[in-house]
């Protein structure tokens, strides 16, 4: 990796430039012509053609931006790579994104079709539909448009495409060489991610990842996430007699699976909701330097408990953003005979708990699973991976069955790296307000084996409003995003990192 | 009451007399015709005209024997009642039975029409459909007819009429005045029973209950059951965010309310299944006699438990009839965010858990619920009524809402009680075998009311094959029984009490 220092002068020139604000709403207009014309284009990447049509107008935009363009087959849907001719004395920045969206229910949108983009003004009561004219005399930054993938993610690749424009006008040369990666089935888990990083490692090399893809903190600030949670998730499920039987001929006798799988969870964490399993937080330290970057997150523990209506949240950490830094161990289902209405008077075959593990670097998620079954073990019970058979039943007293799901890994790069520091600058100058920094981020992205494999420091910049309703009906993006992300595109390709 | 001795050597005469074969075969024969007649009117409760012309072929039929009969309204579907012309120095007997059937799905049955009788004949696999020719020559006790409420609980109509006119034939005078209330909504939990016998109490008055309904013991000996555990229900819920929440955002941070119910739940009883909530049994003695009792049922734990296919049972009792002497506490339903391919990386908003108690005298249900919430109470939960207010719920730590279920008593008649023992004297000396006799039996029958109101020593004598399909498809009864349940009554019905 080449070493990067921020010419903090060189930032501030550039600010100002960009700061002209008639050159930057003009490329909005422009923008947003770009943008109604992509989303037009349907991205469900269920239907490979849609992914196939996607791809042909990136292959064309790209080009005619003076991009090398390739399409790069997978196991399944291939990925979009678009590159600015190489040149071995500049850095290498990799800039992840995805076009493909959510499944969209038409009849659920406050619009005919999620893919005709609808132009919306807010007012007291919400958003009113108006007509493009009334962009005709100014682009009104408080405006949104209304479509499938306006904010996730189409949004900032058309971002990207016109900041790539507005450099070009300004005669800026980028001080990168350039790579795109576009992912069409994100919404869809990623599945051939993994094989196709290792496939074309080389290809994909690079010095930096800056992933462009969810909502700016709530505050409005520019916005820096570090690193992403990971994810594995495990099902458990305990049994009572071969077939649901009368609660009356047999209940107090045949054994209850909900009583038994209550018995195992409740061992699991404590009333305040740490994990009591011995090990479940090793190798995790949350220092002072760390609480404090944690604590300049412009969260409220108060608003938070007052949005979701809890008096106290658990205990894992002191507050929300240090909670964070743990791994999670929740049950997201729980499944035995039936409740409400249809509620019957039986003793059910089975009970079945489902629960997902949020991973952070320091916990390996093979490591965390074989922890809970070792629990699981030393409450006497008998652990299978598969349904028991009657010999299994007849044999042991208490069993339960565990279904282990993959793992996507977590990442995190360090708060000191130099491109980290001067991402943070160039978007502090550039908008002249403080970063919001994620240390780590709740949620899990795909893009871990991204860096897994090629082992760069990688930041999410995120682009869009947070109340853009994605992956609902009635996604939308603020125009002033849009205007946001040109700008911040073009500060961090203008920004020299040697 | 009056006070109730057998004459054994009566007993014995009127054996060898209702044992001429032939004369029962032939009563059974018109039996066969009579069922297929009244099985060909539907019976489903949910049609209140069904349930009208059921009751005007049971006027023609008891009034063709000689009884009185008339229709007693109720708050929604009539009952049937029908009596013999009192007479003062007899004691009198209430027999109950019900003649609707449950709701059938006919595209589940291997009959064009479960309300049109088909004979069938028992094979290797199976059951073979044969023509009623077939029992020109010879009516074979191992046939069976199949059809909606042929065993649940029609049969036992049917056999009680033809046992009247077998003691007719035989020229038998009744010791008993006898009482018949038929109920036409047992299979939708007889709501308005419990008013309706308020109602005509002085009508139903009796020496004794006898309930035709249900099937004799698995070993096909006389049974005779002394008692049904009652029922009550629960539901309890516990609170998570105030919508599903993201699991990657607020997993560890947002109250799990799977976790909650669990830990709620996991102290409510030991790992062995017993109950250890302060006073949950109090009042029951199982003494040895009543063990004995007990223990004379021929059933076998070991089969129990190779049939459910599970190593050990719950430990309320020592074995499966004394474990129905007690009270139970079954979950019967749990449920939380989805489980299986639905599931989602949610923080579910609530999880519930659906109890049912069956209860037996000691074990009144208001009683018993109310230890259940004194537990919840003092585990440090806010026990409400009503899904909690956003104010509630900003208040106080764990919320569980309580929705409880109506009562069903428990009955229990005195295994000494003089009645129960010439009718199991009856029943020996007229099948000669030993009659299993179920204490308490561990399903709950609508028919507690009655005995509660009515303050009268009740007995259920069941008539009908254990392998009957009652409820579901396929529904049958053996002819055998037919002619068990024509003898049964016969004997009874012309046994001198006094």
């Amino acid at each position: 990796m080449k070493k990067l220092v921020c010419f903090f002068a060189l930032c501030l020139s550039i600010t100002v430039f960009a700061q002209d604000k008639a050159a930057i709403k003009s490329q909005v207009a422009h923008a947003i012509e770009e943008l109604r014309d992509f989303i037009a284009i349907p991205n469900d990447a269920l239907n490979p053609d849609d992914i196939d049509r996607n791809i042909s107008w990136l292959k064309r935009k790209f080009g005619d931006r003076g991009f090398n363009t390739a399409e790069l087959a997978t196991e399944n849907l291939p990925l979009f790579f678009a590159a600015t001719p190489m040149e071995d004395n500049k850095p290498t920045i990799l800039i992840y994104m995805h076009f493909d969206g959510q499944s969209v229910e038409p009849s659920k949108w406050n619009q005919p079709d999620p893919y005709k983009t609808v132009l919306k003004k807010p007012t007291a009561n919400g958003f009113e539909t108006v007509s493009f004219n009334e962009l005709n005399d100014d682009i009104n930054y408080d405006y949104r448009l209304f479509g499938r993938s306006t904010s996730d993610d189409k949004g900032p690749i058309v971002m990207f495409l016109n900041a790539i424009d507005l450099l070009k006008k300004d005669g800026k040369e980028i001080p990168f060489n350039v790579k795109v990666i576009l992912d069409g089935e994100e919404e869809k888990s990623s599945k051939p991610l993994p094989k196709a990083v290792q496939q074309y490692r080389e290809l994909l090399e690079a010095d930096f990842l800056l992933i462009a893809d969810g909502p700016i903190h709530a505050s409005g600030r520019p916005t820096v996430v570090y690193g992403c949670r990971g994810i594995t998730t495990m099902t458990l499920t305990t049994y009572g007699p071969i077939k649901p039987q009368h609660s009356g001929h047999y209940g107090n006798y045949a054994p209850n699976p909900g009583f038994q799988l209550a018995q195992l969870l409740s061992g699991m964490k404590d009333k305040e909701g740490r994990v009591t399993i011995p090990g479940y937080y090793d190798g995790i330290t949350v220092n002072e330097d760390i609480i404090e970057v944690l604590r300049s997150v412009p969260d409220s523990d108060e608003a938070i408990a007052d949005k979701l209506q809890f008096k106290t949240a658990e205990k894992v950490g002191g507050f929300y953003q240090e909670s964070l830094q743990y791994p999670s161990l929740n049950v997201r289902g729980l499944g035995s005979g039936w409740i409400g209405p249809k509620s019957r008077t039986i003793v059910p075959e089975s009970a079945t708990a489902e629960l997902d593990l949020r991973l952070v670097p320091e916990s390996d998620g093979t490591r965390l699973k074989n922890l809970v079954k070792s629990y699981i073990s030393e409450q006497g019970y008998h652990v299978l991976d598969h349904v028991p058979s009657k010999s299994e039943r007849m044999a042991n007293d208490k069993i339960v069955t565990v279904t282990e799901g993959s793992v996507t890994d977590a990442f995190r790069t360090d708060l000191n790296s130099p491109f980290g520091v001067s991402l943070v600058q160039t978007l502090e100058s550039t908008f002249d307000a403080e970063v919001v920094r994620f240390r780590i981020m709740g949620g899990t992205v795909p893009i871990a084996p991204f860096i897994n494999e090629l082992q760069i420091p990688a930041f999410l910049v995120p682009m869009v409003n947070p109340d853009n309703n994605q992956h609902s009906p009635n996604e939308n993006l603020k125009i002033g995003q849009l205007a946001y992300g040109i700008q911040a595109l073009y500060a961090i390709l203008s920004t020299n990192p040697q």
